[in-house]
């Protein structure tokens, strides 16, 4: 269940009606964490998110895998309680290090989950991308093309206009994964979950599309899952490019109507006129 | 500085060209809180938050209120150091309660600073709103109206496509306060701030109008400023309408072109056909 009906009153010029209109559903997911600690099994909370309720065990996963917690060969188990909880069942011999969320301690951003000191601090918790050189290069029309390709995948935002979408393709174009969520952060880390539950993690051949903005966030969720191109169809913050840049990963922004923007990593495209 | 230049490739069909482009600036910033404990003055990191410079001592005021951490007389001073940190310093004679933000201690939203185990616990850490009952009635062409005036004063999202805007406005249709940031909660925070510096809170005969979604959060901020009315021009969430319900504050959403829908509160508007 994703959305919910609500009574509303349409108002255009000086008339009203009363309807039936649909909202995306946001309510708080806690993740808890189960892992064996000196002489015992023991449970933590380690994050709630404000989430629309949908592929919650990929969301739990996909979050922990790309702040660095956890691997896929680390879980033993996954289930869901009283509809908001989730809880992730470690193996016996797996240490996982909390001090890693720490970091998110005090943290607040609208634009996701940052709570790192500097951008040194944060940088990035995982292994540095392993880029396949070998990749034939994209051609425009087919950048051009994914976000309609998204588009067609999300049933919902149809209805609420209220979510963000977010799609994995690969090198041809096949749409593997999607996600949506309230949150663009939560539908990023649905489909790193679903990945990860797949056994499909790392990526290496592969485009990450969002339907909104592209934050610093969202780029260092794509570095996490070693995806080279990330098209969206919004505008990049700074934090986003310059992150893309350092790690030289293509970012992709306002691809609308037949045009978008290379902002960095334009060497696996088509070299164009 | 709320925006950077950088280089980038623009494609349209088969052509492109490198041209300059203009982002919106994502960086982070530290709130610290300086009161006294005990035997003498301490220092304590409360939040980091990817923001975009630009009313940095406003959003770390408007936070700390807004979460109900400080009042407005609480404040002794305010400093900036290193462009990236905000130091509040409390009186002498004032003890934060920091237990509020260890709601927050291992939260991530997208949509915002949840942190909360459920919508009881978290609900609301402020005196519930003490609305005006005798506010003439809205009429829908004065509601309609105000996304327009909202967009004339944002300079900057034009350049970038970028930044989520808020403003203040009052009964008459009158622009008192205007922010904006990468992060909508930041653009809020940003407002509460601004009026809490210059002693204008709480709010009460004033409309808060947002450029784009309301999520719980923002539902969350306007209640903490005692602000009756909400105008976004994009969707809101279950929660948000939920809460919004709750306090009976109006939550007017999809306000484009002359239409909109009114969630909630419909007895602030004046009855149409």
């Amino acid at each position: 269940m994703s959305t919910l009906k609500v009574p509303i009153l349409r108002v255009e010029g000086a008339k009203s009606q009363t309807i039936i209109d649909s909202v995306a559903i946001e309510e708080p997911l806690e993740i808890r964490l189960r892992f064996w600690e000196d002489s015992g099994w023991v449970e933590k909370p380690v994050s709630i998110t404000m989430r629309t309720p949908s592929d919650d065990e990929a969301l739990a996963a996909g979050f922990l895998y790309n702040e660095g917690i956890i691997q896929a060969a680390h879980i033993d188990g996954i289930k869901t309680e009283a509809d908001n909880t989730v809880i992730i069942k470690l193996k016996a011999d797996v240490r996982p290090d909390l001090q890693k969320l720490q970091r998110n301690f005090y943290t607040t951003s609208s634009c996701g989950v940052c709570g790192k000191t500097s951008l040194e601090a944060l940088g990035y918790s995982h292994q540095r991308p392993n880029w396949d050189r070998n990749l034939p290069l994209l051609l425009p029309d087919f950048i051009a093309a994914l976000p309609e390709k998204l588009a067609t995948a999300q049933p919902i935002f149809d209805q609420t206009g209220g979510l963000h979408a977010a799609g994995l393709f690969d090198w041809e174009g096949r749409l593997l994964f999607y996600a949506e969520d309230i949150g663009r952060h939560n539908a990023v880390d649905k489909i790193t979950g679903k990945a990860l539950l797949e056994g499909h993690l790392p990526f290496r051949q592969h485009i990450l599309v969002l339907s909104g903005r592209a934050c610093f966030e969202l780029l260092h969720k794509a570095l996490a899952m070693n995806i080279p191109v990330v098209v969206a169809v919004g505008a990049p913050s700074s934090l986003a490019v310059e992150t893309a840049q350092h790690f030289n990963q293509t970012l992709i922004g306002f691809t609308r109507q037949g045009r978008f923007n290379v902002y960095t990593g334009q060497q696996r495209l088509q070299p164009l006129n």
